[in-house]
């Protein structure tokens, strides 16, 4: 068996991959004839000026301001010494593909020509013993070191940064590190190297009858090394846990030797240095074997739709499956707020042939959904469960109860194959809008339940203030014992003439609230160089101290990873 | 509801805690009547020659040579200005009391008088304001500072060690800061102070309908702090998970100043704080708020027995029903060896009062159990359900089919009652056996399933190979995904001539063993000073020397714990 909604097939030659968007080419989020109505929708919602929207193309690559190399032909050799002459390059794509993530921030200020610094080379190390080698190498030639895995970062993790000091930065391309090293299937384990791709480790898995289960929304294009190094959530988090609790064990490469956890599901030996090195973020050193814990592939999935009156009446039903019964099991419960719940629709009619009788249909639906009780503010939750078919009819009993107590109406299991369908395209989106002026970004963050409904209405109220030509929203997921992560899109009208200004005001007046409230900078996306001034201020003093000071025994000449994180300055 | 088997009447008065035992005076494993039969059991299973213990009681606590404590009314009355009067004792008793902690090694020591270090003072601060001043105070003043909760270490973690440049010991005991700070019935979290034992924290739960779920052996004498730091575990850890997982937030004071992490359930904001926290014993700082998850008080609770032919089989139980199926969701299930299941055997028939119908009784029930195909070394297995009645009665249709499955026999609720009853119990059993030459100790560590049966006989057979005098046996418990906790047990004929070099004999045998099979050197005990040799084997280089620059930076007096994890020398 295998999942049907992943792409097995993806090219992910640098030829083929975006280099200022998601994805690789012909991948796209819909097809191009929806495009009209999407622009349509979005002038109405963004209340456009005069009814238009802005052209903003990308700048041809060609055209990117890009300084020289400083890698001559002695360094490319010397690199070419350590991890062979075909895994360095300093080609001019290669660098500009490794010196960016996937945030609104980053493409933006590639496709406007505003990106500042680039990586002066790309080496594709095969081996652990060729990272000792490279870190010698760049200690000795002052040099940064980026760890990189698909390159998804959307919070500026491959930011190209040097301490003082450096003459210049390599960016260490782990991809080539993707093996399955081994699996043993009665301790229910694999150990893989870090540079695996998602739908890589899901088919070594699933042609074994496994599932590593976490199926973060950058899948198709992150890697296990990554996730471990910024503290990936999956979307089936509540089943399988965040990428953190699926560790068993980590080795990882550092100047100053390798650090390996033990193979055992629990220590009480000092200090869990997995949980050290998963958020590490490439500080500490390179992550080169991942073991994690396996499942057997779920007899069956069962995703359905629920709609809600109220964002609180959603939230305290999430709430209840997550911590106060029992047996509940749900693999994914993702509750929209009652704006996302509209946008949601929205965009699905875009995509969705208009035909004489679409209209009625739409009506009756409307009106059947009044008499459920679900007016105007109802918000829909996405469910699900993964397992045995016996057991998953023996929790929907319970589940439906949960729904009918907090003035639910089920909406069946369409709703819910839907989602599944579509669960990795949304990054694509924004391939398209960034054309006509229409900037999108997400941040996500996470709180107790006590605090989720001011948390909520705070940082859609802190994003408003910045300009009404946004639309701002939400949903709820990965729901815990005792909290919940809230995670927030938006999008808004460009500020052509200053995107990059615009984006940070936007920026801070949401990260702003999150301190204000005690809600943590990031959930599972990381701190990056974007979030180091708010991360700074949570982890003030000894903390910071105490990391920094970590970091200069494991890494003493600075450099892996400069200015992020810890690293980074206020 | 309360919990029926939890004293919440102990004394906890220092002049009421045995100084060179377990508990407080008045408790007791046994009545007094029982112990000639015991005795007369140990005789035969350690082989005793010519059928004889030898008399070995314990010196007086007035015999004990303990120097002068380098406080002088000085640093007393200095002291006594940051703590308060009442709060600062250079006593004799109490600092006996404060200058071992319960493992086989130092209460033998303290009986032997052969301790030979003791703390200077101890000091019972109630505020956290308190404790900066302390550090202040210890460094100028050249004193190493090690924090207590219930003294209930059984890895050497409270032995009394100066580093280098050091001319005193302050011991301090937090249990004075012992209230609840904050209950969120909403989002399930508790805020405690770290100085609270164990019964007051369910007492203070379960009058609120709430339990914590972490039930140690040592539960009755150890607190909050203790736990966290050193990792514990508790008997139902299946169900709420070890110490470090119902972590929500901690905050601990540092002589560079305050940690605090967020109150949320999960995030991505750099490494996790409290999971460097947990595992930390005292040398970053002092635990001085711990906010946990809580859970509503389960409607019942369903302990029984089952009997497996092997170890194997029993093993093959625990791990499906942990990895392998869905929905058993048993809160406990713990497998003894044959050797173990033979031994509680006799030692509940110890306390069993002899009739003429007990010896018919025994062999009819004999020879039921060889018809079921329990034979000689048939393996018990403890489990439990805590929860919702109707939840746990379709729970145990699911868990009787696995028992068939693994050819077991469920043995009924009796035996389980009968361990919830005892559940605490069973260190008191060593104040008496140390009076008539009878060692005991135990060691735990972890693996993965692949991996426990190798381990388990290797350590059995390390262990034999130091005395033919020793009866060593094993449980599984505390089981994951991926592995299960060994818990080893092993009572022997004491060496009265040199008891402490014998210890140290088996405590490397059975070591080694853990680290040649890369099994954790203590899955829910700590390291202390007593696994400092192999937790440093375990992790050489890169690992230590990251946490060790880690305490320079929070700690750069080095007046915590010192001696102690990676602060020790190997």
């Amino acid at each position: 068996m295998f999942y049907h909604e992943i792409r097995f097939d993806i090219n992910y030659d640098p030829e083929n991959l975006r280099w200022n968007g998601w994805g690789s080419e012909g991948h796209e989020w819909q097809h191009e004839a929806h495009i009209p109505a999407l622009k349509k929708l979005l002038i109405k919602e963004l209340k456009a000026p005069e009814g238009e929207l802005p052209e903003t193309p990308s700048v041809s690559i060609e055209d990117l301001n890009i300084s020289a190399s400083k890698f001559g032909d002695k360094e490319v050799k010397e690199l070419g010494g350590i991890v062979g002459k075909d895994g360095v390059s300093v080609e001019r794509r290669m660098r500009i593909l490794h010196s960016a993530g996937q945030s609104y921030y980053d493409v933006v200020r590639l496709r406007t020509n505003q990106l500042k610094a680039y990586t002066d080379g790309v080496v594709f190390p095969k081996k652990e013993a060729q990272l000792a080698k490279l870190f010698t190498w760049c200690a000795k030639n002052k040099v940064a070191l980026i760890p990189y895995g698909g390159g998804s970062s959307v919070v500026g993790g491959l930011e190209v940064h040097k301490a003082s000091g450096q003459r210049a930065v390599l960016t260490a391309n782990l991809t080539r590190m993707n093996e399955l090293l081994e699996l043993d299937e009665f301790s229910r384990i694999a150990r893989f190297q870090p540079g695996i791709y998602g739908p890589q480790i899901e088919k070594t898995l699933n042609e074994r009858g496994f599932t590593l289960g976490h199926f973060p929304q950058s899948f198709e294009y992150s890697t296990l090394g990554g996730w471990v190094a910024a503290r990936s959530g999956g979307q089936q988090s509540n089943r399988y846990g965040k990428i953190e609790e699926m560790i068993t064990a980590v080795k990882v490469a550092t100047p100053a030797g390798v650090i390996e956890t033990l193979r055992v599901p629990a220590e009480a030996a000092g200090p869990d240095w997995n949980q050290v090195i998963a958020g590490s973020e490439g500080l500490l050193g390179i992550i080169t074997e991942v073991t994690v814990k396996i499942h057997r592939l779920p007899e069956g999935r069962r995703y359905f739709g629920v709609l809600f009156p109220s964002f609180r009446n959603g939230a305290n039903f999430v709430r209840e499956v997550s911590n106060e019964g029992e047996g509940y099991d749900l693999s994914m419960v993702r509750l929209s707020d009652a704006e996302e719940t509209r946008m949601y629709s929205l965009l699905s009619e875009v995509t969705k042939k208009k035909t004489l009788l679409r209209p009625i249909k739409k009506a009756v639906q409307e009106s059947v959904l009044r008499a459920a009780g679900q007016g105007a503010g109802r918000c829909v939750v996405i469910a699900g469960m993964d397992g045995e078919v016996g057991r998953m009819n023996r929790q929907e009993i319970r589940v439906r109860k949960a729904i009918r107590k907090h003035g639910g109406f089920y909406a069946g299991e369409s709703v819910g194959k839907n989602w599944i369908k579509g669960r990795f395209n949304m990054p694509f989106l924004r391939n398209h809008v960034l054309d006509f002026g229409v900037g999108v970004d997400t941040l996500e963050t996470s709180t107790t339940y006590a605090n989720v409904e001011e948390l909520h209405s705070e940082v859609l109220k802190a994003l408003e203030a910045v300009t009404p030509h946004i639309v701002a929203f939400c949903h709820m997921s990965h729901s815990y014992h005792e909290g919940s992560c809230l995670y927030f899109s938006f999008m808004f009208l460009m500020d052509t003439k200053d995107p990059i200004g615009q984006w940070r005001k936007l920026k801070k007046a949401a990260s702003d609230v999150l301190v204000r409230l005690g809600a943590t900078i990031s959930h599972h996306h990381g701190v990056g160089a974007d979030h180091v001034p708010w991360y700074h201020k949570q982890n003030a003093g000894a903390a910071i101290g105490g990391l920094q000071a970590m970091k200069a025994a494991v890494d003493p000449a600075g450099i892996l990873n400069p200015g992020k994180v810890f690293d980074g300055k206020p």
